[in-house]
């Protein structure tokens, strides 16, 4: 049976990293929300899980991911229980956990790049907190996005083979979810903040070198070209406002 | 061989989050960082693992464990891989990856919990990002926290037989990790937000009562009431600071 993405239809955010997955795998897969509700498609789909109080685990967000009796919320937990499932993750125990631990790392750094426009209050618009998000990506772009994209980049360097490799590789030598969460990660921080990541991707090899080569992947140059592929836009996780780009 | 849990001395932060599983379990650890530097324990034993380019999968930020070769960082992917070892998770893959899920919206609310009061840089002193600090806990109080302790309220009181249950538990009838960790999410934030956290709690009665019923737990008891329990202060996750509590 297809799993069942769900996720808000109209933007990448945080869905985007579940897709790159299920597409660099060939999976099978339906994206709910942006189906057709009267084929059992759209938000009602989704909402059920959310809101209804028949549901016994509910997410307390989306996205998630239904495989049968299955539900799974949570980017990095999604990520965590289709590993194995889509041969995206190596067998052992110790590597499983390495691979989760970075994807909890690209998870804390895109809820920071989320906050970069909303310090105040996701409820609230950019435009009401313009004020305190300057002061914020000032700190982010000094001190969060190198030390981050820095720490990708030493364990880039320290994967034994990654200097023989193009593209490098995060955890032993095959594609993980993990390489194709950094590649949107990094993808999204060039869109959202292109003279800052630049200036700090110059000294990060590595990291230039797994962004420019996931692409080139059979399946996921198929998806990135195709209408599957939502555009950047200013509703979601990773947005363009040159003001904060210093 | 004992496991070793690195984190700063000082404050409970998120290494409390795995001393509570430990301390449950009753499981021979050694709190690295607050042991005797003669013996092999303090900060440089934690900053070797962070900093020194001889370490193949250096964690990005502590807490992490050391069991044996294995090291694991990120408190959400510690304690997946202490609750079975630890007899603090059911043992079906889908009660895990449930219990997971949780803890990992415990993660997101702790890191909401700590922008409150610095929404603008971690690096910079919370008098200095103030006037932000006070917007941002507006909207904590109004919409996070309520939104956070109702998910939570509503998951235990889907659980079947927490009614007959006292204490209620998240997951199954049986105490798990993501018991002991929300159990310190609502203390911390009854130190921090005492006013608007008892406000919402008075219509939580499941919350209430997991709160109120952990720490009658025996080796919970004896681990709170001793010096290895660190007092909450105002350099840690949850802070008091009045102004912020509305």
């Amino acid at each position: 049976m297809a799993y069942q993405l769900h996720y808000w239809p109209g933007i990448q955010g945080r869905g985007e990293f579940v897709r790159l997955a299920l597409e660099a795998a060939g999976a099978d897969y339906v994206d709910v929300a942006r189906g057709d509700p009267h084929a059992g498609g759209g938000l009602p789909a989704m909402m059920h899980f959310l809101e209804d109080a028949s549901v016994a685990r509910p997410p307390f967000a989306c996205p998630f991911l239904v495989d049968g009796k299955t539900v799974v919320a949570q980017t990095a937990a999604i990520l965590l229980y289709l590993g194995p499932r889509l041969r995206l993750v190596p067998a052992a125990e110790r590597d499983r956990l390495w691979t989760h631990q970075i994807q909890l790392t690209i998870a804390d750094m895109v809820a920071e790049a989320h906050d970069l426009h909303h310090p105040v209050a996701s409820a609230l618009y950019y435009e009401d907190q313009k004020k305190e998000a300057l002061r914020r990506s000032e700190d982010f772009r000094r001190q969060r996005l190198p030390r981050f994209l820095g720490w990708f980049e030493a364990i880039l360097q320290r994967n034994a083979g990654n200097a023989q490799r193009d593209p490098p590789r995060l955890v032993g030598a095959r594609l993980s979810y993990a390489d194709l969460s950094l590649f949107q990660l990094v993808d999204g921080l060039l869109y959202a903040l292109p003279k800052a990541t630049r200036r700090v991707l110059r000294r990060l090899p590595h990291v230039r070198a797994l962004h420019a080569g996931v692409p080139r992947h059979r399946r996921l140059a198929a998806y990135l070209s195709s209408e599957r592929r939502l555009p950047f836009n200013e509703e979601g996780i990773f947005r363009h406002y040159p003001e904060l780009d210093g």
